[in-house]
């Protein structure tokens, strides 16, 4: 049946879509690996959006892949970019942006590799 | 329309399901983004596998998820592992391994994070 339990540790398989409740009142956050000044996570949103007038502003790259649903961000000064399945980009360290926009009908779920 | 195109360099939002040739003699391997000792990288596989004897044995760790289609993998002295689209692992540095199969008849769509 399932062997990989048996393994354990360096094998261990988990799955993205696997451990999300069904309620979800703020984003949920799973770190998936970490190493040298990297961090890979599951975010899972559903209907979150940045606060009115906040804007992240992180000292390290993140890459961002939305693996289902949908999303809404916007750089400063730039126009909104709409991500759905599969889109994928950079964010550089120190470029302001903003979750305009999450689906709240369903959960949007992305993997952000955060490195410097 | 496309605004995203006029935003250039940062913004860049690319898709991962796009890009694929209908054949593929060979993996498809495609970098997503580096940074300091990180590479994010598309593999796309249909129907390789690693030749017979052969194993991975990397200076670095890689983290991978199948975001679609499916495989199976094996790490020395242990048994296959079958991923299937969402699944994902940390394969740690030196931990010799292989991918013993992908479906012949449909692209396995990878995401791999190497890091030390």
């Amino acid at each position: 049946m399932d062997r990989q339990r048996k393994e354990g540790g360096a094998a261990a398989r988990r799955n993205l879509f696997e451990g999300i409740p069904e309620e979800l009142p703020e984003e949920l956050m799973t770190i998936l690996a970490t190493g040298n000044g990297v961090t890979i996570e599951r975010i899972v949103s559903k209907g979150q959006a940045s606060p009115e007038g906040f804007w992240y502003d992180q000292e390290t790259h993140e890459w961002v892949l939305v693996v289902q649903g949908e999303a809404r961000l916007r750089f400063e000064g730039e126009e909104e970019i709409h991500l759905r399945a599969g889109d994928h980009l950079l964010i550089p360290a120190r470029a302001r942006h903003r979750v305009t926009w999450t689906p709240e009908d369903r959960e949007t779920i992305w993997v952000a590799v955060h490195f410097s």
